[in-house]
This record gives C-alpha cells, structure tokens and sequence, in this order.
C-alpha cells in the first residue's frame, strides 16, 4: 500500500535537528520531522518546586511545557489563556514528555535546581509528541553541558538517550512516524518512547474506534525499534 | 515475592459491581476493586456538541469526566474549583475514558444524543481509572437499556463489552491490579483496556524512572489477560 | 390537603444515617432524607488557614464545601471547573454550613488543626442543605472521636448536637420537611438550624415572589420544632 | 446599656437616599446608613436571559449585583477580578439582592426586558446588605418611572415598597440597626426584608458562635418592624 | 467649526475636584470633567510587593488600579469578574496611570510602603483616563498628607504636580478635552501627561484609521499646554 | 557617548526579514533587530467577529496578539495560562499593534473576513513591540497576496506600508533602536509607528522616572524618522 509521500513502511520523514534556535535558554534545538517543526527548550532555574523542598526530596526536577503556536495548525488554533483554560490534549502531551525525561536523567546529579523544557510547535503534520521528545533529550544535554562547562556539576545527569517515534496501521497495514493525513485515517496511533537498547520508556497505543491484535501490536513494535535505532543515530550527530 | 496483602501475581482484588447508586443517572454502578471505589453514572441528554452540529457529524457522542472526592485520598485533596484549575491527571485519564468508550460504542446507532459519563473516586487505593473504565462500561450499557425500553433505539449501540486493568513490575515481579502501596513501589505501571476476544483498546505503560524491557512487556500482558477475563466476567453478571 | 407522597404536614421524610461511607476521611456519613442522598465527610488536617496563624488566633477552624454531583439532578449539571466559576447557590449553602457547624464546635478545643467538611449531594429531591447540616454535624463528631481515641484531645469539643431542617407554605398550608415537588411550588421556603433545647443557630425563610406573615412563620416555627426533634433522635442514635 | 453612637436601641442611624448619583443609569441612588454609603443603580437592557427565551418564561427578569468598592473598608479589599475568583459573601449578598427585588415587582408587568441592579459599597460601616436592598427599591421604582414615562408600560410593576434592616442581640440587649462596631460584636445577627404591611420577604438570622431563643428573636422582629416603617417613610419622601 | 456643547478649541470642560468622596481610603477625590466623574482614593498598605522584598529594592510602591462601574457607560458594562477576564482596554489605561504617578513621587521617600490608587469611573463621557490621573495625583498628595501628619515621613514624596489632558483632531481641527461625542470620531486621539514647567511624562498618541502630521502633532502639543496649565491651578487649589 | 554595541546613535542594529517561517500561516516572516526575535503570523479566517455582525458593520477585522515565549527572557518567563491571567503589558502592546496595522489597512477592502497576526517572540533583547509591527505590517502584506492569488479580492486592501522603531534618552543623549542594556538605563522610551511619508500612526513615550523635553522630545523625532525610512526600505526588499 502506498503511503501518501511515497516513503516505505519503515521509513521515518526527513529529521534534522538544529541547535540554537532560542539563544537564550541554556540548551536549545528546532526539531523537524517532515513537515513537523518543534522548538525544544531547556531552561535551567537554580531552585526546586515548593513541594520538594516541603518533603526534603534530595536533588533537582524537571518540568515539561507543550503547546502548539497558533499558526502551527492548518486552521489557527486559538491560545489556551484566550480560551481561559489549559487544552486537554495539550496537558496529556506535557505529562508525557515530562515522564519520559525524568526517565533519562538522574534528578539527583542534576543538583537542587529545575529544568524547564518548553516544547512549543512551529508547524504540525503529526508526530508532534514524539518530535518534541526527541528534540527535548537533545536540548536537555546541551543544558546540561553548560552546567559542567560552568563547574556546577561533575558530569552529565543524562542517564541514557531516548527518542521517541509513532507507529500505526494505515488502511490495515503498519507503518512507521506517521503524517497528518497517515494519522486522521489510522485505525490505531500508538507512540513509543523508547533507548538504544530497545528498552521501553514509555508506550502508548490507541485505537479509538477499533480494536487491534497482539500480533499487530508486535508489527508496531517491530517498526517502532526500527525508527528509534535511527532517532538515536540522529540525535548522536547533533550532539557530537 | 509475596504481595501486601497476600494476593498471587495474577489474583485481581474482591471485586464488586452494585447499580443503581446514583438513581437520577441514567445508568449508574458503585464499583470496587478492593479499597477502590468509584462512582459510575451515564446521563443521556438529547443533543449533541455544537461542533457535530456545526460539521454535520451524525450520530452521537460520548464524554467522559473524571474527579477524585476530596475524601478520596490518604490527605484531602482540594477540588478544582478551590485551585482553580483542571487537574493535569484527571484531564488524562477522563481523555483514556472517553477514548475507551467511544471504541466500544457504535456512536451512529447510538442516535443524535450525547452520553455523559462521570467517574467520581470514593475512595482510591490505586487503579482508579481501570475500576473507572470496567465500571462505566456497565453504567453506559444499563443507560442504553433505558434508550430501547422507552423505543428510542431499536438495539444496543454496545459493539464490544470492554474492561480494564492495571499491571505492574513490583520488585522485579509482574504483578496483576495493583493497590496503592504496590504502584508507589511499582517500577513500571500499565494499563491496559481489553476485550474479551483479547483485543486491545488502549495500553499505557510507564517506567517514570525505570525501564522495561519487551520480557517484561510480555509478562505484564500475560497478566493483564487474565485479569480482563475476569473482569468481563464480572460485568456479565451484573448485566445479566 | 394531600401531601404528593402522602405524609401529614409535620411528618418527616424516611431519615436514614449510615456511617462510614467514605472510608478515608475521620468521619464520614451518607444521609439520607427520602429521596435526597448527601455524602458527608470530615476530614482532619493538623494546621490552621494563614489568617488565623498571621493574627494569632487560637484553635481550630472548620471549613465547609457543598456541591452538587453532576448526576444528582434531574437532568445533569454541569460541574463547576467546567463552567469555570463557583455556583453561586452552592457557595450561599456552604457558608450556610460552615456557619452551622462553626456554632457546634468549641474551636480552641478542637486545638490548632482544619476540620474540612465536605457535603455532596448524590440524590437531589429537595432539603440538600438541610440534609447535609444534620449529616455532617454526625461526620464532625466522628472525626472528634478519632481526636480523642487518638489521644490529641482529652474531651469532645462538640458543644451543642445540631440538626436542620426545612418547613414551607404550600398551597396555602405549612408543611414541614419539603421534597423537590412542593419545593418548587411552595410560596415561601424556609430553613432551620436548631439545637435539641430549640435554640436557634440559623433561620433563612424567603418568599420569593410572595410575602408571608407572622402567623405563618409562627406555624412553620412550630413544625420546625417537631422536626429538629426527631432529628436529633436520629442523630443520637446514629452516635450511640 | 449604652450603643457606641448614643442611638436608642430602637433608634435608626442618619439615612438619606440621593437620587441621580450615576447620571447614565435608569434610576440611581446613593444611600447612607449612618456611615454605610451604597451606590444603588438600575440599568435596563431590552432583552432577557437566554433560558428565558429557551424556556418561553414570559415577562422580564431582575439580576443584582452587588461589590464592595476596594477602598470602602478599613483596611484596602482587592477586587474579585484580582483575586480571579467572586467573593463568597458578595454572592450570597446579591443572590439575597435579586431575591427581594423579585418579590417587589411584577416581571410580567415589566415586559420583555431586564433590570440590572447594582449595589457598590462606596463606604462600609456595618449594614450594607439592608442599605443596598433599601437603596436598591427606590433606584428600581425610579427606572420603572422612566419606562411609564417613554410609554413603554403602562403602570409600574412595582407591587409592594420593600426595605430592609439588620437587628442583633450585643451585649445581651436586642438593637436595631448595627453599625461596624456593634456588629463585630453581636452574638445574633438578623437582616429582614418587609413591606410597610409588615409582611416579610426575606428573613435571615444567624447566631454563628451562640444560639438565640425565641424571646430573643421575637424581640428582634419588635425592633425589625420599627426600623422597616421608618425606612419606607423614608423612601417614600425620596420617591414623592 | 463649533464644539458640541460650545466650546472653544481651547477651553477645558468644567473640572470639578471634591475631597473625601471615600473617607476610609487616605486620600479621595470625586473629579469631574464635564459629565465625566471619576472616583480617585489612595490607600496606603505598610509593606510593598513580595518582587521588591526578594531583589531589596528601597523605599515605596504605586500600584493603580482603573475600572468602569457598570452604570457608567451608556449601555451597561459587564462587570471584569462576570466575565472573568480583565479588560484590555482597562489594563492598558491602569498601567498608564501607574507609570505617571512613579514619575510624580519619589519612591524612595515614600518610605517602605505601597500606595494603593483605585481609579472608578463613575460616568463616562470621554476623557476618563485623563481625568483619573489628574484627580489621583492629588489624592494621591492627600494620603501622603495624612504620612506626614502622623509622623511617619518627614516631607512629602511628591517631587512634582502633574496633570493629564487629551487632545484631538475633530473634524479636521485640533481641540482640547474631548467629550464622548467629540472622540468617537475623532480622526486622532492623544494623551498628554505633563508637569508645570511643560515636561512630559507621558504622551500616547493614535490615529486608529488615519495618520497625523507633524503640524497637526504640533498644534495639538500647543493645545494640551494650555489645558495641562489651567488643570495644575485647579489642583493647586483643590489642594491649598 | 558610546553605544554599549558600538552603534552610532541613528544607527539601527541589522535587521533582517526572513519570510515563511511559519508555512501554515497564509503569511509569515522571522524578523530580527539585532538579538531580537520575533515570529510574525499573519492567519486568515473566512468570517468576522460577532459584534461586526451584530452591529452590521461592513468589511473586515484584524486582530492582534502578542507573546514571549518562556525561553526568550533572560530568566524564564512563566506562560500566561499558568499563571491564569493575561500579561498586562503583553495586553498593552498586542493593543497596540492592531491598532496599528488596522491603520495600514482598508478593512473594507479585506472583504467579510478576519486576518489574526500573532507575533511571538523568540528572543528578547529590547524593541520587540517595534519589531513586531514591522514584522506584522509585512506578513499581512504577504497573506494579502495569497488573497489576490486565490481571486477572492482584486487588489491589496494594504493603503500604506508602516514600520516601528523606538527612540529614548540614554546617558542623556538621544539614541535610535535601543537594545536591553540600553533600555533599562533610558530614561525615556518612546515608541513611534510612522508611514514612509514621515505621517504619525501611533507615538506612546513615557518617563517612567523622570521627565523629558519638547527639545528632546524633537531629537527623539528626528532619530525615529530616519530609523522608519531604512526599515521600510527593508520591507520594500522583502516584499520585492
């Protein structure tokens, strides 16, 4: 079955990830997965939530912010303060990506300060979530490193790199990081966070109107390997 | 590894399915998976959003809204309203409620009407939105009785009897529907929404600070069958 | 005249009181007046609001929540974090609460901690306030009692049982205990707070779009009388 | 025992109603009890609430809002809209506001249009409430003047002059019409809405830390009905 | 071209400035511009904002706050709260009103407190941010009177006198002090914050759907000296 | 004096305009002064906002809203929805800037429809409200294009091409496009938005501490129309 830009099942969009976009943060990239650009974000406070002070918990935090920028969407999205409350999607997403980076990092060696990392959509054309947490990793060991360039900490926090990759069936087949058009008529979206070593950090599957067997959950996971082995490719280069 | 309160691994809690709790609602059940009880009402009302009218959509929708009691947890926990704001957790488990139901519904034979589904925790010793989802599939099915016992609709719109359980990796055992102090401990926790034919609806599965690996998946789906047997089971009985 | 379910003018509706309902709070009941179900629930935390740390004020506070579970009404109501603003009916009646409970209590022997009362009406037919004033003056010495079990209070700082109830004229003629049905035709509501030695705590009487006398009060004094009475009873059984 | 002012126990403060304050309204008033200052202005719009045209409810509608200007109390009160949410006692207020208004006036003899009631507290020395409500009758009979006079109705919806007035037990001793001081002190305090013939509207006593016996609010009802008649003399030389 | 209601080019409406309209706040002005009135009070708080706590800045605060009562307008204006948003328009025109007092005080001298300043517009008829600010700026003066009567600062922080006026292009002539009727079809609008010895503070001028000269800026300047001069001297009365 | 970047002082820092940044926007440009950054979003929606309709008022809207991302501070900014409200000063200039691009445009011209321009700012280093209407006035200008493209409207509804630059007083010398080091310093920050005909569309200057002279304020002038010529040069390559 032919997918709607020509790429075969397994075949991920064109990915690039570019750092600096947002000089002021202390680690920055723009992500692109196809058509879908995120800005990752990493900005470092040298404080903790109240709640962690309140409960005496030892070493640093990180929180994650996701929105979509109001022209990112192919009709304009209006901002959350306009609408007066935080979308739902929106807060879903975020929970997600936070999750998946306290999973990379070590809280402890990142010391008694907190990570802000904003995820903020340029343009959407699906895979948004796994854009933003693929792209987040990277600007959070570029924070990171401006902390032991600085001396504040010894070494890198970052306990292992993650990226994460949508897999779906598309007119009864699976494919691999699916577009916008892939991701309306998909009968199951499910995303994956996963490392190198095809560890999984965190697996969402969903099938709205329909139901899906444990044997096309495995052809999903059989493809979701294939793109997260070369996310990480991906992200080693930006980072090297 | 013996568990807190002398289950086997693949024992769920003493569950129970009582109707009628809430006698306004069109279909109500008070369901407990052990400690854990959750309110469960569908409310039928006879229209639907503005955005199936605005784009022609036909049939029906369904909402689902998820809340925890103030009196629910170990320390009270203030309302939304007090705060404010929507809770970020409740946004994304009444977003898996809803999605859960609207697989298991034929929303075009359910008519232009919309069914509102509230889960409301009276108390919460972990798996809230397994008990949630398992106990508002049996409120949304008696509130689709009353639809045909007063000729509104000629059948069923139920396609597909569903539940919910949640699965874990406890000290390094996967372990079935876990309470409140096994999932604080848990390294990994998923939550898996399943038919009776073993088909999937939604799985999640989290390692916040951990990682699984697919051995480990496995197990935890092993488990995870056995308890939505059982769980469907269960529903049959209250239903019938 | 008739009454629509057959009760003498000053009959009150079945009255049931079970404790217990929500395991997790220090005290807890689901009352029950006829058809109206309101869960109670008293909850302890050991500090004080700010306001009172800020002008040395000693003792205890209590502080009243009432709403409405959106499955209690004939057709459902929407929750208050959805409409985004506090009901402005619910929050007259949790002040009425407070104010009831607060003339209960003796709050410096109830030492520095909040007592948090929170009443949900499960089943609205008329009387939800007076209902949950009687309910959760029960839910108060419940969690009193864990106080003084728990050795952090040598006596019970409940100084007086209260209990609260509503009279009315309908068609003409008081009656006391309203359901939803005479409610909404009475020409004048109104709601009593009193104690077992028939000294008053509140008295809030409103005809709306009519006016009413000094007889007519005096006739629904008088019911009133007789149903804070066998309230009470209730109550004292209910705690012994 | 002597009042803090010298008044009598039967004794009114100074009251003036001034009409015209707020040029742009229907009817305006201010109003002073003693030091209490009200604003007291009624704006008609020709439509009515959206569920009444849902509903086909003929005739017109009353909505009252009542604040408390920031700078009206001794030390400075924020605005709502600062602290983002509405003041609990203000809504409990405006709802007893509306309530007496609707009791005063025919809505079908308004016609299809709405009365806006608003009550700003320019300065706050103990019985705002009563102020407004009295200054608030007089501001309504005012607007409803306009509409007869622009031949939109015929006669006035007016039924009945209402005015309202606080009493309480201090120091033992019933009183009428408490100013701040009094009213910190005051172990019962009372608010009632009559007509001139000594019908009551509304009735609201609460004795929040003590209780109070029949004879006491028989006494407080004896100073009630003083207090009402001199007030509607009052707005009766303000209305010729 | 004639004024509507006569006036020359040049002239000012008539400005009325009545002290301790609001006897609880420590200064208060009722000013009028022609039929515009604005109620202008100054509080004072003793302590300052938690930012000037945390980076140690010295001496004092101003916070402005602006907001139309809802009978000023001639079609009634929704209250911010109902709304639950702030006004933008109000926002802008508070913000304005703070910077032009900053200018006008020595913060320093103040001393260690916040100086509340509540700006309501009681009718509106063009011109009520001008009036604010020239009516606060000597309520303002009054609060610091009672400072230095009480002994609490030595002199007073006023460092100098300032006054605001609008100017405008009407019908393609420049005038001064615009009303209602003049604005709203003005084909430019401008602001003039200025002290006596002609320094600006603030100007803030617009052509919403035209453009402007430098000669008409020119002429305009020319005009809003003449005003800004003769509404120092109605300070400078008001205040002597 | 010198420039903390070397600059003259009626030199602009190197701007640079780079369209297309946001391909779901009808029209979209990145535009730099320097360090600073901001996305510029001009959106179009094929109907009009309600009160046009209502009041039936012909032609179009635009509407403005401005931004900062979090990352484009030197410290995080929190956004607004997490802190619940709007920015008052984010409020003040999207205000602002629709003003005045409704200047720069015939909206009757635009036909029924409305243009939304978002303007985010990726990195703040002062002068982002002048970079913004720079940036707007080009991407609306583009999305118009796509309008004459389509053949829905015959000709540029765009009347005069508008550029913003700030001018203020540093060191006591007039300077042109302050960057943020210089910003916090002046005192005075003046704002001018001017045709390439040297005609005023908007001038907000302010001395937040200090005062400022008709001499200065015409340094200031002559500054800013020299900046207003090169920029508009700038658009005019850009829009070649």
């Amino acid at each position: 079955m032919a997918r709607p830009d020509g790429r075969g099942a397994s075949d991920l969009r064109h990915i690039t990830i570019e750092s600096g976009i947002a000089p002021h943060a202390h680690g920055s990239v723009l992500i692109r997965f196809g058509n879908t650009q995120v800005i990752c974000a990493a900005t470092l406070e040298e404080s903790v939530p109240r709640w962690m002070k309140d409960q005496g918990v030892p070493g640093g935090w990180i929180t994650a912010e996701y929105s979509m920028l109001p022209y990112s969407t192919l009709s304009r999205k209006p901002r959350d303060i306009v609408k007066g409350r935080p979308d739902g999607r929106g807060t879903e997403i975020q929970r997600l990506i936070g999750r998946s980076l306290r999973a990379a990092l070590d809280l402890e060696a990142l010391g008694s300060r907190t990570l802000w990392v904003d995820c903020d959509v340029l343009q959407a054309d699906g895979g948004t979530r796994t854009a933003a947490i693929t792209g987040a990793c990277v600007a959070v060991e570029l924070a990171c490193r401006t902390l032991i360039a600085g001396g504040k900490i010894p070494a890198s926090p970052v306990k292992r790199r993650i990226a994460a990759v949508s897999v779906g069936i598309v007119n009864g087949s699976p494919v691999l990081d699916l577009n916008y058009l892939e991701d309306k008529d998909a009968s199951v979206d499910m995303n994956l966070v996963m490392t190198e070593q095809e560890e999984f950090i965190e697996i969402q599957g969903s099938g709205e109107e329909a139901v899906f067997s444990a044997a096309e959950m495995s052809a999903m996971l059989d493809l979701g390997r294939i793109g997260i082995h070369k996310l990480i490719e991906i992200q080693n280069t930006a980072l090297s």
